[in-house]
């Protein structure tokens, strides 16, 4: 076994250095899909690519692909990614260390001399993170082919621009019909990631295996009631949109606690109010409603009941209620040899892990779809995520990094 | 008694074109304190002054003041008027009405021969709606010593502009200590506005002699959470501010209903959700609240409880709660000589009329700290206001113009 010598000091460094390209103050980070930002943070990525010695390419929506090739590069590569798109206000860690953390495994591996049969490839997927459209997954959804270019063009973001307007904008011009990836590209992909949740820090643990994706669906509740003056209009002759949207969103709580189990969460993340004024009844609300799970089934028992209560309360209330479904996905289940491979480079090591499954989404609930795929996680503090206090410690990015390098060299010997 | 002729074709046009100064697409009507359309709105109605041969000033916050000079110009004058701004997404008639109605008012006694023996005076208020500020009658309020130049340098809008940077943008420099008039300056003021209730549309009557105005108050509370992915956080390890929000929007409603009278009423108007991501668990939120009565110690009371509920609801759930209070008017009571000379003027022109209660928030709160005032009220189409559907006929506008320049050439002749 080559030994790998991980240079955790820059890779930090990169990890700061990204994070300053921001559409918010620091310590918080904002990067949204095609924004000037996001721009400066791709030019900023390709350049640590180049000097690294790795070609790359950017497909008709900026999905990157960098290449460390192989001996044998017409064979199925093997690849690794994550994404750098940013909530409002989130942190520094969320994506970025499955990106730079691979690009660093590709850069450890050729420094120790190695070069693969099979090439490497990193992939920065676009948009994982559903700020500008809505969806989550933007990039792997359109790579693996579960969202198709008419779909995807019939998309509008909150200011109403279309989503080829914004592409280009963002100055990607391409044919869309070429993003779908063939089943054939991959031979396995892998992403690094840290956990967002507390478990692996609580069980003090470094690594975690994960083995299954939870099942996440998003939608959006529109509601319609009648406007109108604070002062002027009588309480009994209201149909105020915020007073249903507030039930609605203790109703949501309480679906979740009554039918779901620990595993099910709901959220209500996103709240737009009409007119929005202090003096003004609420006529229009807009709600955007998270709930996943990792049983599909449960998760879809939550869901109708939930509905059901809302539409109660609306007509209760007197308040039009229209669903749009963002998306209903089916979980995933990780390769159980990709799972081996991880579990077995951890024991090289003499790495403690263990397995477990991914509540939050990723873009790797997609690349399962093309590829056989498994993710690798690494604790964060406090399990905190999506906000500027995010957190993971070096000596936990430096061992996910060695552990997927490992794994990149088993895989590109194949 | 002198015929007048009111010119309703004009009026009617002007309101449609001062409409057209919007920063939202017609019929709604969106017009903000010292934004690039406010200022085209004033110039627009300023050119309509002159063009009735009045004189017109602007004092350092952007009152303005159009006289119809009297034989005795020192004596005090004779005022009417109302606002132009208009929230998000409102009509074209609130404020408006006053405004052009006060106008036309004044042109109808200029073209019957008549000149006053007190000068008559329009005053077109500064931002009588929250929009900017949060504090409704920003105009009136200095106007009347109510709020001093000091406590308004300290407003800053959403976007953190500060009051004066703001006002300098809007092209007011003047010296804010000489905006306050003093309580000689109008032996009278007279608001004409539509009701925006219902109350004089059912009662099939077209004037209402308003008595008193209900006492507003309103605030903000600042709900700060715990913040995290969607997907990742357990539902119980949840400090939810928007769940938090929900609960107090309810119990606002449940105190109104429980402590106050058909007089009260409570608004959650403003709602402002951060970090507004659909995979977000909402960490901070902003909620504005409005609320008022006739009744000073009842709205008072029903503040206390309701604060007392929303401290519960925080405590429960984790949160940290602080207000914001942004007024506490007392009501104001009209003035009765003046209430019974726009009574007499109906009755002279066979008009029927009821007294009644504004429960809206008007100018002329603060204007009755300087001078004895009143308002008229003409009905509007189904009480509906601060919205894009708000309408008045064109025979209720006649009619209340018709109405206020009786009572403006009574009071001009004392």
């Amino acid at each position: 076994m080559t030994e790998m010598n991980i240079d955790i000091d820059a890779l930090m460094h990169e990890l700061e250095e990204l994070a300053a390209f921001s559409d918010t103050p620091p310590p918080s980070v904002t990067r949204v899909l095609w924004t000037e930002t996001d721009q400066k943070a791709r030019a900023y990525l390709k350049r640590r690519i180049e000097e690294a010695g790795f070609s790359w390419r950017e497909d008709a929506i900026g999905n990157i692909f960098a290449t460390f090739e192989g001996k044998n590069p017409r064979l199925p590569k093997v690849g690794t990614g994550s994404h750098i798109d940013a909530i409002p206000h989130a942190g520094k860690y969320d994506g970025t260390v499955g990106v730079l953390g691979g690009l660093e495994a590709m850069r450890a591996l050729k420094r120790s001399g190695f070069q693969p049969r099979r090439s490497i490839e990193l992939l920065v997927f676009n948009a994982e993170e559903p700020t500008r459209f809505g969806v989550g997954c933007l990039g792997s959804r359109m790579l693996s082919g579960a969202l198709k270019p008419e779909e995807a063009l019939k998309f509008r973001d909150q200011d109403h621009m279309s989503f080829d307007d914004a592409r280009a904008q963002g100055g990607f011009l391409g044919d869309l019909g070429k993003v779908q990836l063939s089943d054939q590209h991959y031979f396995a992909f892998v992403e690094l990631h840290i956990e967002q949740m507390p478990n692996l820090e609580k069980a003090g643990l470094p690594i975690g295996v994960v083995t299954a994706i939870a099942a996440p669906s998003s939608f959006k509740l529109h509601l319609t009631g009648q406007g109108g003056h604070a002062g002027a209009v009588l309480m009994p002759d209201r149909k105020d949109a915020f007073l249903a949207a507030s039930e609605i969103a203790l109703c949501i709580e309480q679906a979740v606690k009554d039918h779901g189990t620990i595993d099910t969460v709901g959220t209500v993340g996103l709240v737009q109010v009409h007119p929005n004024a202090i003096n003004s009844i609420p006529s229009k609300v807009e709600l955007g409603v998270d709930l996943r799970d990792i049983e599909a089934t449960r998760r879809d028992r939550v869901l109708q009941s939930l509905l059901q209560a809302a539409e109660d309360i609306c007509l209760k209330r007197g308040i039009r209620m229209e669903l749009e479904m963002l998306n209903q996905d089916p979980p995933s289940k990780s390769d159980p040899m990709l799972v081996k491979t991880i579990q077995s480079n951890c024991e090289k090591l003499g790495i403690p892990y263990q397995n477990m499954v991914s509540r939050a989404y990723h873009d790797s609930l997609f690349m399962a779809r093309i590829a056989p795929t498994a993710m690798i996680f690494i604790p964060c503090k406090d399990g905190i995520s999506h906000r500027p206090d995010e957190y993971a410690s070096p000596e936990h990015i430096r061992t996910g990094v060695e552990v997927l390098a490992g794994v990149l060299r088993d895989l590109g010997e194949v």
